[in-house]
């Protein structure tokens, strides 16, 4: 049994006495230099679409932004809640995104497949002049970003995908998605009590796990960022705010794991992490969609988040961030998150 | 409006739109020395019905112990989980209560009042000659427990409600009451975003000011255990495990609160206190009961318990736990809880 994927529009979450099972599949036409599926990389031609609140959009956030991409892809922002049919660009003026013209990311959609029949997902690609989706397929987006896309990286951006460490950052993030991105949402949709257990024992084994290898290790893989410290980094944001009470995964809080917390916050406070993250969206996404889980729709006023701004003493450890390049630069006033929706200001 | 209080069997806890207000209204005749209200203290007349999920039955099986009142009156147990008419002894063989003989605790207050148009709440105590319930107003019986019952209190027991603190141990209770016993389900039960923060900010304004309070004495009121430090024990024990996360009171969680979490230790390994709690009865109970919101009846596996048993610390700031008196023995063989129940089984 299929549910369909979490960051779609399609309704119910659980299914009573199913396991959670994501639809993995996605629109997989890619973007690449040679241009062999008809979309050429090409600065100002594209747009990336996401929403602050989803954990899949978050990493295009992320790698755009550390890899210097603003200027060759623009960045539309979907609202944190969405609407039956679609994310929607309720924050925009007059509910329309100014470049895309639409109130809607569904209409991208069926601009490419007009009869297009899976869930409207985040993070979608969508090619400017013919208005129509390119891709959604979030696990490619960022490594085609880092390997497509490097005419145009800014000076100095890291290489967060570099050949020799593939292997190694494939397998690592192929057992963080199966265990900790997905496995979250294994534990919030489970339809039974033990998909339930399962799914959090997993979690937590492989949590444990990474705590481990973190202690003598400032990054996932090699010592400097990669994609992998990425895909970890946009679960682990997400925990204590989200996860933990409103999925279930409760055996502790991200802050009771002495490692995990301070690997986060090494994250969250390095250039192009913490900065992309609004906790408002995140919370109001998951405690206000998801009503099958939470029919109040009250979203809780918890927990304090400011400790993502404490010392986390990881420098210790060594590891150079940006490997031979450097940090980007500040955000632009323009992506800024809103100040009231930093960790910043959201004592709880 | 009035909702129907939470340990009652009414059904729906959450009126959208509105704040939860509990229903105070109870059956307040009195068990007292003279007899005024036709029911004199007896040994072995009356017997305490109970669910060890609930915090206001979870006083009277306190005070009931650390009295010594085990000879004088007896204890039912409920399970954690109650049909939509009443608590019922489905853990009892052939789900019959073996004194009241009875399968559910409704059938003794149908005895006293045969149109009895309220919830059936616990604890109540149930006169075993007729079968009637005589009293479920929780917040008189421990008091009465304590000043009526005198006689019958075991040798060394504490005096819980001493004649020279009773002002202040009433004003402290009602504060206590309103902000943090009951506080928790007005979070929990909210109608509205605007009901819950309201409750969140008391909840959380009590207990910073009960941390501050707590930091320079050992018990609430005095330097002995008194019954307000009992009231307050039972809605701290219950605090991680399902009011954190399931009535969204996560500011924190009570492990975050140094000065509480030692406090609140300090009473779970004094005896009387945590030897009366079953973890697993609770997690159930608020879980599986609650539908309305928490329509899985998913019962998290989490948090891990086991840092309920470790060193709080607390002696140094003195007090005498029992005053002139001494600690109960411990439980009896029959009233124990499940060992696999307790904080030391529960790692999550």
């Amino acid at each position: 049994m299929t549910s369909d994927p979490e960051f779609s529009t399609a309704g119910a979450y659980v299914t009573t006495g199913e396991e959670f099972v994501r639809d993995q599949s996605y629109i997989t036409t890619r973007i690449t230099a040679d241009g062999r599926d008809g979309y050429p990389v090409e600065p100002g031609r594209y747009r990336l679409v996401v929403s602050r609140a989803c954990p899949w959009a978050n990493r295009a956030i992320i790698v755009r932004r550390l890899l210097g991409l603003e200027d060759a892809m623009s960045l539309g922002v979907c609202g944190p809640t969405h609407d039956s049919r679609s994310w929607t660009f309720d924050l925009d003026p007059g509910g329309v995104d100014p470049v895309l013209g639409i109130p809607r990311i569904q209409d991208a959609y069926l601009r490419r497949f007009p009869d297009y029949p899976k869930g409207i997902t985040v993070p979608a690609v969508v090619d400017v002049p013919s208005g129509a989706v390119v891709t959604n397929d979030y696990a490619q987006i960022t490594l085609d970003l880092s390997t497509q896309w490097t005419a145009h990286h800014r000076p100095g951006a890291p290489d967060l995908y570099p050949e020799h460490l593939r292997d190694e950052i494939d397998q690592v993030a192929r057992q963080v998605f199966t265990d900790v991105n997905n496995g979250v949402y294994r534990c919030g949709f489970a339809g039974s009590q033990e998909a339930y257990e399962r799914a959090y024992r997993r979690l937590f084994a492989r949590l444990d796990a990474l705590e481990e290898r973190l202690s003598g290790q400032r990054y996932l893989v090699g010592d400097t960022l990669t994609e992998a410290d990425v895909r970890l980094f946009t679960t682990l944001v997400r925990f204590d705010a989200v996860y933990h009470g409103h999925f279930k995964c409760n055996r502790n809080k991200l802050t009771e794991m002495p490692v995990l917390w301070a690997y986060a916050r090494d994250l969250f406070q390095t250039p192009g992490f913490g900065d992309t993250v609004d906790f408002d969206h995140i919370k109001r996404h998951y405690y206000v969609v998801h009503e099958d889980i939470n029919p109040t729709q009250i979203v809780p006023a918890g927990p304090d988040l400011r400790g993502w701004l404490t010392p986390h003493g990881r420098e210790s450890l060594g590891g150079r961030p940006f490997g031979d390049g450097t940090p980007p630069a500040p955000v632009r006033p323009e992506e800024r998150v809103d100040p009231a929706h930093t960790a910043e200001a959201m004592a709880g």
